[in-house]
């Protein structure tokens, strides 16, 4: 099977999180959008077919056969027995999922820090109640997901958060951290010796071959400031 | 199977989109929590236990057996084909959950605008910043969440967003617009005109003898100021 990811061309943002299990687990895709204005045209294409009767709401969306799938942890669910990224039995499948669900939620309120009141206004124009945002979050919700996902890390039994087998929830557990690396580089330098199996599960998924030629590569989009993961000197204090 | 909800009591909130299926389908169910003090020691003794290998991250989370499921969505994933409310097959499957999820994003969006900067700052805090967010809500959220659904209940072949089988996702967009209604009567009874089939579909709903029932019963809670959809008269000009 040769899937085809469609995802804004510029950022990692949510497309990142599927790019990651296709790397991986060595599938054949193409990232289409960043092949070139035709790519573009293609996904713009699909986003706005006014007959298909199972359009997508918004990108990410993957195209596997005549398959049209949207939302991120959806596409993880369903590539995750496909790649070999999650259990096959139908409760291991759920809370793979559920966890992925939990991580969907985390990305949302990262992406808040720096855009509270709208997305229609610059950050620039939102200073104050970024500030705000921010401080409640490194407060409160960083140490109830990530300390949550210690805790998963220290009872599972293996060196994954579902045991001993590496699933699509390991990998984007580890672009989480990457993002609040970049984004918040102090708090979280501050932050990290609070949960170390989380630290140590970034580094091994770092260290294997597929995950760092991929890292190494032109397929990883460089982070930027449009994206999830935003960098504000202020926000970082 | 005798299933077991937990979710907090007092509010709606994300359990209501589980107790809308669970009551549609006739499911033998106890609402944990809402059965004294008894139901909320039980519901606060799963989320702290400290040995359990799926421990859910927060309400509203499922008891099917020896099975603990958590995520709305990912509940009513579970639920949808053993309570006759979703496809069967794969592809059905993963498309209602799909819908279920963009009403996921919907949710959040729709308790941001009365919260948009922080949950822990009371709403007569941030009331500029909610009606910015609000007004930005209704101009370009509404408008484009909603009008997804009318175009698929265009679509669809049936009275229903899947065709002509009510699924779970069908009785979670009768939520959304009660919600709505209650949170925004003024603006929502201007935007209904551009969604016929959407007020058609939740208008069928209300009707269904079990959801009647329901919404009659005790076990409906009030609309309150508490939970995702909250008053504000401010907010609905």
């Amino acid at each position: 099977m040769r899937y085809e990811l469609y995802y804004w061309p510029d950022i990692q943002g949510r497309g990142e999180f599927i790019r990651l299990a296709l790397e991986e687990s060595g599938a054949r895709y193409v990232d289409v959008a960043r092949q070139g204005k035709r790519g573009m045209a293609a996904m713009m294409k699909i986003l706005g077919d006014k007959r298909s009767r199972r359009p997508p709401f918004a990108p990410p969306f993957l195209r596997a056969g005549k398959t049209v799938i949207a939302q991120t942890a959806n596409i993880l669910h369903f590539l995750g027995p496909r790649l070999k990224l999650s259990p096959r039995d139908e409760a291991g499948r759920l809370w793979a999922h559920q966890l992925q669900l939990t991580i969907t939620d985390l990305v949302v309120e990262i992406h808040d820090t720096h855009h509270p009141v709208t997305s229609w206004l610059y950050y620039e124009e939102q200073k104050p109640a970024a500030k705000r945002r921010t401080r409640d979050f490194w407060r409160y919700r960083v140490p109830k997901f990530l300390g949550y996902f210690e805790r998963l890390l220290a009872r599972s039994g293996g060196n994954y958060l579902l045991g001993r087998n590496l699933s699509y929830v390991d990998l984007s557990l580890f672009q989480i951290v990457e993002g609040l690396r970049y984004a918040f580089p102090k708090r979280m330098k501050k932050f990290e010796r609070k949960v170390p199996r989380v630290i140590a599960l970034h580094a091994r998924i770092r260290r294997r071959p597929r995950i760092a030629a991929y890292m190494a590569s032109e397929r990883r989009i460089a982070v930027s400031q449009w994206g999830i993961y935003r960098y504000f000197k202020e926000l970082d204090q």
